[in-house]
């Protein structure tokens, strides 16, 4: 296997849509927009599904499933709501295909046409809602904490494998409360959970932040966010929470009885994150050389690469490697031997790399006169020659120093690409030359907001949970503004 | 709460309906025929979705993610197939809304009419195909080995929870191998380790076979099965595993290179279970006080329940439950102690009677001075007071005992019920006033199948895999036949 892989620096995005395709995580289908997520891609997206349930249901969140298909009428009862879904969607007319009478196929029975047309989800705050006003009579009801693993469509012009497609799979959480602030609180937790896990499990730093009004969620009076940045110095949302007030309870007419017996409306919030992360994941850590995996992510750990002449030698070297690969994996390890006699020990060499197996032993014949192991790091491409005896430690360290290694270095490059400016010619020159974050005062209006967009592409990422308070003034209008808000080109 | 559930004798199905919504498993949506899966039910899904996918990963196999959609033109490249899942559909046929110019609200946007329709997927194997063309060029590549977890629509008219659903989740391995014997292998080996899951997780005694030609799915050339008893009488196809031979090789074009250099079309298997397994498990244990799960798929193993006079009681009660909670969840125990002071005892014991949870623990303030428990098993409804130090060895004695006394009592019911007939008079005399399997030697033919069907409702549910070979006549022609049959009605 030649890589071939594109470098970064020629061409960051065919860099990575290379990189999507030969590292196996996906490829696009016969179905414009969708992709397919092959089994070594999909490993991965289980190991995040895992790390967030795990984190949702700690913070006492359940998983249920709402229905697919969301009925036409349902998406205009909310507003905002309908202006910002009800737009490219996936529209069920007819439910029964039929011969067609002259023999040419299948045809769409026009006999079986929908009175009410059903929209392929894009999100289920209607549905959900719908559903939550027969469940929900007494503050004994309250909270309702539900999550909802499942597949969505959003009818997308220009898709990008895992970043943008027509159809993605993600989780979404629907809470109701029975206070305001129980419902602000739910939503900034559920930013903190996506932060941590961001930070702890992708290695990926993250700055929380909430969005300006035209970035806000169809529906929602505060949408909160992490925002994460990706090699190239354009942005990435990588997960959004937000707090509904009680704009889907008065829709879907949600109301309960307090503690004093008084009826009102329940208060929501809703949150997500979906594969799009993989997305994320792939451009935090990558490099030229292929995939670059956080240990807590990575589908395979460790992988061990026998380099042998003949049967005889490779069962002198599976005599070693077997105890081995059975006492890492009594410790949680997740490890593949490679025994594979199809191919040669440089093609599986080039194969870890371009998928980024974080530690790779290799095992010859001189390592077994020696009884040592080569141990190649994938990070820093490192290696070294470690005694049998010492190997296990070693390899528990690894996966800990790698974790550690490649969260610091995505935050180093972060770190140097947050700009403070004072006036829009330094915005431009920033994210003309050095792009990443421009941290600048803004005058809180949507018409300086969408000039700039207009005029450099960047939008405001957010603005940051932590902003100091301080005298600015916009760098567009020189209107008084308290607090820096982050720009950025984005994905 | 009162559970007011109907009973069993007085009308099965009823009692069915109301226990899945009362147990909270699920209810219906505002979407006619899909179902909304509640946390509780959900649950018991994600316990079987768990125990299924160690045992698919065991045996080797990945987990993949292929569309939702599927263009209507690929489900007419197979001849059977397209008969057999291009009738009732969910069709796709535009991909955009817009404001009505009327302002009438919401209207689909005719403009955005679909070149070709997309199907909603009844199943997969024409997307699946189509992508493994790309993947399959070798005998290297082979054999592929891959499962999906997923959502699929058959737009049913008539509809029950769990059961029969327009859409439903479920899982759809789908394998490619380079020979005829590796993928009826395959095919066997999936139909036992459904059986294996069935008796072993579900306490559910099944029955393996193979499907009559009129019976077998759409494009198979084989179709196993596993097949359960209701207590009913009736019976339930619970899991299927097909040998597809080449013919989905043939209609997308799916070659291999083999060892020798020779092209040949790949051989196929694909198998499926999906939520109707929940209704399969209510159906088989469940009584007139509602649920009865196993302990291994219970999402609350052992509930402890506090009989208190106020706050200070509980305080004294949970300074001696906390730390059993903790003791039995290290040792891997689901136990929920419920607090809620919102609830009186006798309600909390209803409510987890109802929810099927295994093992119920009581304790009041007799206890307290006494130092014991009262222990109470679903199963048998019986009771017993246990000293608190061997409460812990108990539950763990319960949870075993549960899941074997459950088992057992649906075998004997089972057993009961298989009847061996030698004429049409005795199958129509055991169809109406035993019901069960009726055991039955047939002569092969179509015609007589359909005969039986249309004048009984029986169908044959398998040729059981360990039927023996005997001399016998047709219970309706005559004709010589070499093998019985199991006929039922069936879900
Ligand atoms: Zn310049
Ligand atoms: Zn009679």
């Amino acid at each position: 296997m030649g890589k071939n892989l594109t470098k970064r620096n020629e061409d960051y995005s065919k860099w990575y849509n290379e990189l999507v395709v030969k590292a196996d995580l996906a490829e696009n289908s016969g179905v414009r927009g969708c992709m397919v997520i092959k089994p070594y891609g999909f490993a991965i997206w289980e190991k995040m599904q895992a790390g967030l349930d795990k984190m949702f249901k700690e913070t006492g969140h359940e998983n249920a499933y709402f229905p697919l298909f969301i009925p036409k009428s349902y998406l205009s009862k909310e507003a905002s709501h309908v202006e910002g879904f009800a737009k490219e969607c996936a529209v069920v007319t007819h439910y029964r295909l039929k011969n067609a009478e002259d023999g040419s196929g299948i045809i769409v029975d026009p006999d079986a046409k929908l009175e009410e047309e059903l929209i392929v989800r894009p999100t289920s705050e209607t549905i959900i809602w719908d559903t939550y006003r027969k469940w929900i009579q007494s503050y004994r009801d309250l909270p309702l904490l539900i999550n909802q693993w499942a597949n969505v469509v959003r009818w997308e012009m220009r898709t990008r494998l895992f970043l943008r497609t027509a159809e993605f799979l993600w989780q979404e959480g629907h809470t109701a409360h029975a206070t305001e602030a129980e419902a602000i609180a739910e939503a900034e937790q559920m930013m903190n959970v996506y932060a941590d896990f961001a930070e702890n499990h992708m290695a990926m730093p993250v700055i929380k932040g909430i969005k300006t009004e035209s970035e806000r969620f169809a529906g929602a009076i505060e949408t909160y966010c992490i925002e994460a940045l990706m090699q190239d110095g354009k942005a990435l949302q990588a997960g959004t929470s937000h707090f509904l007030g009680q704009n889907f309870a008065k829709a879907f007419d949600v109301k309960f009885a307090n503690k004093e017996g008084k009826q009102d409306y329940v208060w929501a919030t809703s949150w997500g994150v979906s594969t799009r992360l993989v997305g994320a994941l792939i451009m935090t850590h990558s490099d030229d050389n292929g995939l670059v995996l956080p240990p807590k992510l990575a589908p395979i750990q460790v992988v061990i690469v026998p380099i042998y002449k003949g049967l005889d030698q490779l069962d002198d070297i599976s005599e070693k490697v077997e105890p081995l690969v059975k006492e890492l994996r009594a410790k949680g390890i997740s490890v593949k031997f490679d025994k594979r006699d199809t191919h040669k020990p440089g093609f599986k060499f080039n194969e870890y790399e371009l998928k980024g197996v974080p530690v790779r032993l290799a095992i010859g014949k001189r390592d077994m006169e020696n009884g040592t192991y080569e141990v190649a790091r994938r990070d820093t491409l490192e290696k070294e020659i470690v005694p049998m005896d010492e190997v296990v430690p070693k390899i528990e360290f690894l996966l800990e120093d790698i974790q550690r290694n490649i969260y610091q270095k995505a935050f180093d490059f972060r770190k140097d690409r947050i700009t403070e400016v004072e006036n829009y010619e330094e915005f431009k020159e920033v994210l003309e030359h050095k792009g990443g974050f421009i941290s600048a005062h803004w005058d809180g209006t949507v018409e300086t907001e969408e000039r700039i967009k207009e005029e450099t592409k960047a939008t405001i990422r957010c603005i940051p949970i932590d902003a100091k308070t301080e005298v600015g003034a916009c760098i567009i209008t020189g209107k008084p503004s308290s607090k820096r808000v982050l720009f950025a080109k984005a994905y």
